[in-house]
């Protein structure tokens, strides 16, 4: 058995793992990131005390704790590099948490952890699985023969910042026309905001004043009620979705492109299009194809995936 | 020692190859792709024997035969399941070569053979080596703990067809706005032409009369001797060259990436700008990065790394 926390900009989640990826108990508390990150790492291991206490685990059975951490990390250190959204620079964390749990602690990128976590359970033994987030921003990670690929500095991959649109959309990043600047929830809003100002009549309008904001879901859920302009929106998503899986799978051929992240959840309302955009586009023409399906841990798949890091 | 064969639509070219990748004599004949697959097979075994009786090598210090091909290999088979260039469709080549020349014969791709090639000398043993080449088109190989990363069905990597610009210009792969369509020397040439009509007072045009053509190298000399429309043409080259290394960069941090190609020779003219952009831009700002080198063997690297498949 495993410990994986996932440790996000808004709450801790944690959970006991066994050796199959399944979560025998799990338990979340709030971040609150801007407290002094020595509480945070406290509550991180308090809460894995509490998760073996309630579930009547013993101490010797919990093999290691691992967790996954927005922001850049240093795996063979254990340490965060630097995180934007818990401030954290050159932080050994795997240090710091052995001070109030001492078992064996790996820390790697919240992405990467997710991505194990998806293919440790959906993944099939592929020998190559790319996982990609569409989230605030655009997430992924690549799992090569079962293992993490980091690149050779570990800061790999950062599927979202890879080129959509040279010279675009200014991107989190600082660069013009990442992938994320188009694919992410965060740009899908601004689309949709663009769309509503451009088209006074559409129905998103009214979702939107009804909703009391614009999110993620009000295209959608204009074009399926038949809405031009959301459905132009919704088309267009897609289209960007499917470009950067171009990409990907030109450059890397992956045997399954696993989409995760909330936006997912509208599975082949949205994945039928970037299928069908992927398929006609791709460069391979002989071989056999990826597999694009949409990820089914969603939360879950940060908690796995960190356990799995011990494994 | 190795024979390794450079099968390209122009010339055969083959070589005998020593353990560490050093050519030992090579020679090369018209390839005339359109006739028949089978002439052109028993014209690789000739030269192969040629390279043997002329270097006074034993038959049996050749521990195998290395053949490049452009198109869709299947390395496992050694057949080339479709190729373009030299019209072949799920040709076995191996094993139609063997009947000529009875040795272990292994078939890969032209531009994972360069990169392996390109890795054997320059790679420095690193675990993750990048080769990229700007030609006719944009090709790469991705060199993975000193292995040819082909991804689970042999076809990757076809780096010129990331996306650049989604929805630009028109690619030969039938996609819109692949890196191979801004950064192949045919895109230079097209835009060199575009420009040239843009400005008709510009250096460009006079270089072109007196070469009798617009080639790879109009742009690149009008911008050394001071024309603006050059210079402007060449940033613009450097910055598309540049966004795509980004790409690839940010999404598998290679410790070397090798620029090959005949427009390489320009060297930190055209590199020095390219390195600029994607340290400015590329998304890892804390952990060590990817060295931008030119590649050296030029029209060797195909030879070396086809010899190296059997090694």
């Amino acid at each position: 058995m495993y410990i994986g926390i996932d440790l996000g900009g808004t709450n801790i989640a944690a959970g006991i793992v066994d050796e199959n990826g399944n979560i025998i108990c799990s338990k979340s508390v709030p971040t609150e990131s801007e407290r002094p990150t020595e509480e945070i790492v406290r509550d991180m291991a308090e809460l894995s005390k509490q998760l073996i206490a309630e579930s009547g685990t013993e101490h010797e059975e919990i093999k290691g704790i691992g967790i996954g951490c927005p922001g850049t990390i240093d795996f063979e250190k254990g340490e965060v590099v630097y995180s934007n959204n818990i401030p954290m620079a050159h932080f050994p964390l795997a240090e710091h948490f052995k001070k109030y749990l001492n078992l064996p602690v790996k820390v790697d990128n919240d992405a990467n952890c997710a991505a194990l976590g998806e293919y440790t359970v959906n993944g099939g033994g592929a020998d190559c699985f790319l996982f990609i987030t569409l989230g605030t921003g655009v997430g992924g990670g690549l799992i090569l023969n079962g293992k993490i690929f980091r690149g050779f500095n570990g800061a790999a991959i950062e599927a979202g910042h890879i080129t959509l649109i040279s010279g675009g959309e200014k991107c989190t990043c600082g660069k013009e026309g990442c992938w994320e600047a188009y694919a992410s929830v965060t740009a899908l809003i601004r689309d949709t905001r663009r769309a509503m100002e451009q088209y006074p009549e559409s129905m998103m309008n009214t979702i939107a004043e009804r909703d009391g904001k614009v999110s993620g879901r009000t295209a959608f859920e204009a074009a399926k009620n038949g809405d031009e302009a959301g459905q132009k929106i919704v088309e267009q998503y897609a289209r960007y979705i499917a470009d950067g899986i171009v990409s990907c799978e030109n450059f890397i051929q992956p045997e399954i492109i696993s989409i995760g992240g909330g936006i997912s959840r509208e599975g082949d309302y949205l994945l039928n299009p970037v299928r069908d955009y992927v398929s006609a586009n791709g460069f391979n023409k002989f071989m056999p194809k990826s597999r694009i399906v949409t990820a089914k841990l969603f939360n879950d798949a940060g908690i796995i995936g960190a356990a799995m890091l011990v494994k």
